[in-house]
C-alpha cells in the first residue's frame, strides 16, 4: 500500500473527534470504537495496555470530569502502509471532580502520540503512548 | 512477522546508542547509519523532512557543542511487523556555542518519538518526531 497523501487532514480529523470523545466524560466510552479489540496497544504513563477492553477500563476510570484542552502542535507522519502517525502536544486545564479534590487543577502539560492502522476505509489505533507533565526549567 | 518480545531492550538500546552520538559534535555525523536514504521521515519542530541526506543536513546544522542530557522516561511498544514503537522523554541540559552566544542554555525539556523498522538483521528509524520544550505550569 502506498503513503496516503492525505494524512495532515487524517491527522488533524483524528485528533479533534478523538479529544472531542475524550473530554466529554458522557462521550469518553465510545472512544472504544478508535480501538482494535485485540490489536491495539496503549502505554498510560508507563502502564502497558493490550486491546480496547484493558485500554477502555483504564480511561473510563479516569475522574476528569471536565477538561480544557489547548493543542499546541499536530506533527503527522505518512506512513508505507498507509497509516498515519500522530504526535500531538496539548496542555491542558482539568477540572477534576473527585470527592477528596473539589478544586480546579493547574494546567497540565502532556504529550500523546498515535498510529493509526488502516482497516478498510477508516482506521484504528495500533499505537498509543500517553505521558504527563514534561517540566521545563526554561 | 511476529510481535519482537525484546522489544523494550531493542527500545532502550537503540535511545542510548543514538544519544550517544547526537551528543557528540564529533560523532554526530554517524547517526546517518541509523537513516534509509530514502525510507526515514523526520519531523523536526514541524519541518518535515525526508531521507537520510536531508535528514543528515539538518541535524549537522545544529550548533550544540556539549549536550548533559537526562532521560527521564522512555516508553517501548512492539509492531506487528517486528519494529519497535519508542517515545522518549528527556531533559538536557545544552551547551550551546555559538559566536554571539557563549552562554550556557537553561536545560530544556523535549520529546522525541522514534518508529524502529526491522532490515536484516538490525533496524533502522523509518519516523522520528522531535519536539522542543513543552512547558507544565503545574
Amino acid at each position: 500500500m502506498a503513503l496516503n497523501p492525505q494524512y495532515e487532514a487524517i491527522g488533524k480529523g483524528f485528533v479533534q473527534q478523538y479529544y472531542a470523545l475524550f473530554d466529554d466524560p458522557l462521550q469518553r466510552p465510545n472512544l472504544v470504537n478508535m480501538y482494535n479489540i485485540e490489536l491495539s496497544f496503549m502505554t498510560f504513563e508507563g502502564v502497558q495496555l493490550q486491546g480496547s477492553v484493558k485500554i477502555m477500563e483504564k480511561l473510563n476510570a479516569l475522574s476528569f470530569q471536565k477538561i480544557n484542552r489547548i493543542i499546541t502542535a499536530i506533527d503527522s507522519q505518512p506512513m508505507f502502509d498507509g497509516g498515519v502517525f500522530n504526535k500531538c502536544f496539548r496542555e491542558v486545564t482539568e477540572k477534576i471532580c473527585i470527592v477528596f479534590q473539589a478544586d480546579e487543577d493547574p494546567p497540565h502539560a502532556f504529550s500523546q502520540v498515535f498510529v493509526l492502522k488502516p482497516l478498510g476505509n477508516s482506521f484504528f489505533v495500533q499505537h498509543d503512548i500517553f505521558r504527563l507533565g514534561i517540566h521545563d526549567t526554561a
